[in-house]
């Protein structure tokens, strides 16, 4: 079985972006990442990021506050940093606390900054399969995985397990631009072993360690794994059942760690980096 | 087998509408119905949709322009349709002429009038399954189809034929809404006929008449059909075979002329009579 290795994409991934940066005439793209409290989760994503942002030549900048703002006075906050020029993108983190509308905020950041897509203006354009909105990272580096492996999704049968906005949904429109044949499945599908073995691509993301064995999996399938499941003893698990996929004549996997959550970063780098462009070169064509 | 009628659906949200419409206090919901152009497909759609707003005791008016009106012209009377605040709800008819950007006026339009669920916003809703936002009409009618008359969606397996923005993108994403689990089909899929026979709810969306035959459908599935195509001698065709239904033993099926069509206008009225109602709800609120 081939072991899709995330590392792999980010580095494809790099040099698209090095590239990209090389071409900005000594612009560096510089990203707010906007924190609100401090869940560990979120702490540990933002210093992945912020290293990535870095080693990718470009550069990050925090925004932390308080867990218990107003949320009036963090708007007022968001929005000096949506408005600020030297800023090319936003990465919020999403959820936000509960005293707040997190609606208010999709519908507030500029969709030209909006580095995970969580405004409506690009959540429609993925839903559309336009070419110019931002997918959310996650969805978009599953994709990215298969394309670097070259794995062909034309007219295959893609079964995605998890209906999120985060992953679910989006990746089901990502397929479809691919040309592949979409089924989202979730906690109400009936029969859900038999569904997936319908998959030439199995997605698992459902958020439930191990939910997915090699029985979920048809000989010959080719199966990424979203879920980032920690433990009781702190170790990080996949939705998959890795040890089952060998047995059941998997061609094909991403591994947790070191498969899709290491490409969302560089996704999200990939982003950052397409945004300053458009605005570089906006500001070209001004001149 | 069972004929899914569309005149019950209609029925029915006659009168869902009519209740919300006594309790407007007097206001009658008021829709602009903008063309751009003398389409014959759009005149007729006009016709009905003028004819059925004024059944269901509300207002339309009509506002036609040239086909060859410069863009920002246009746009400049479209915004002052938009902004009227007499004008409760707008239809849009789409795509717009070529020399136009429709996305302009997708972005412009205010969801909240958006009776066809056009704008970002209200793609954006429906894509993340949120309660408020307007379906396009035309993918909301099959659900109301299959609602009236009590058909299952929680669990069923519901295949859609066709990747539209008006209908099948839509419809996959309020089949998910009602706990189906969704697969979208298109002209790249595989083996067409074997996907669909795994439909217990088949939905064809494709826009080519009588290619949906009975060995596409499983027994006992029941079928919806959006086509409408006119054949060389003037009649409607819908996309799905209806002679070889019967021996297909299909459970249920939506004719052509007289299923999904005729519940679409029904819908804009219900989304009209809710833009109405939400419009009057927030100025009682500020009272």
């Amino acid at each position: 079985m081939l072991v899709l290795k995330g590392s792999e994409a980010a580095a494809r991934i790099k040099k698209e972006v090095q590239e990209m940066v090389e071409g900005l005439g000594g612009h560096v793209p510089t990203a707010a990442i906007v924190r609100v409290g401090e869940r560990p989760d979120d702490l540990s994503y933002e210093r992945n990021v912020m290293k990535k942002i870095a080693s990718f030549g470009m550069e990050a900048r925090s925004f932390a506050f308080p867990e218990f703002i107003r949320e009036g006075e963090f708007q007022a906050e968001f929005q000096k940093i949506n408005d600020d020029p030297s800023i090319d993108g936003i990465l919020l983190f999403c959820p936000l606390p509960r005293h707040m509308n997190g609606r208010t905020f999709e519908e507030l950041i500029r969709p030209e900054k909006d580095l995970d897509g969580i405004s409506p203006v690009n959540r429609a354009r993925i839903f559309a399969g336009e070419k110019d909105g931002f997918a959310p990272c996650t969805a978009e580096a599953v994709i990215e995985i298969l394309k670097t492996y070259q794995i062909p999704m034309e007219g295959k049968r893609a079964v995605v397990v998890g209906r999120s906005m985060v992953v679910g949904r989006p990746l089901s429109m990502l397929f479809l631009k691919e040309n592949a044949t979409v089924t989202v499945c979730h906690t109400k599908t009936a029969d859900l072993k038999a569904v997936c073995r319908e998959a030439d691509i199995l997605v698992a993301a459902a958020g439930k360690a191990g939910m997915i064995s090699g029985e979920f999996v048809k000989p010959g399938a080719v199966v990424a794994d979203v879920g980032i499941n920690v433990d009781e003893n702190g170790a990080l698990k996949g939705d998959v059942e890795w040890d089952g996929l060998e047995a059941a004549a998997a061609a094909a996997a991403t591994p947790v760690p070191g498969g899709v959550g290491s490409v969302t970063t560089a996704v999200l780098c990939r982003h950052l980096a397409e945004a300053a462009m458009r605005k570089y070169g906006a500001e070209q064509a001004q001149n």
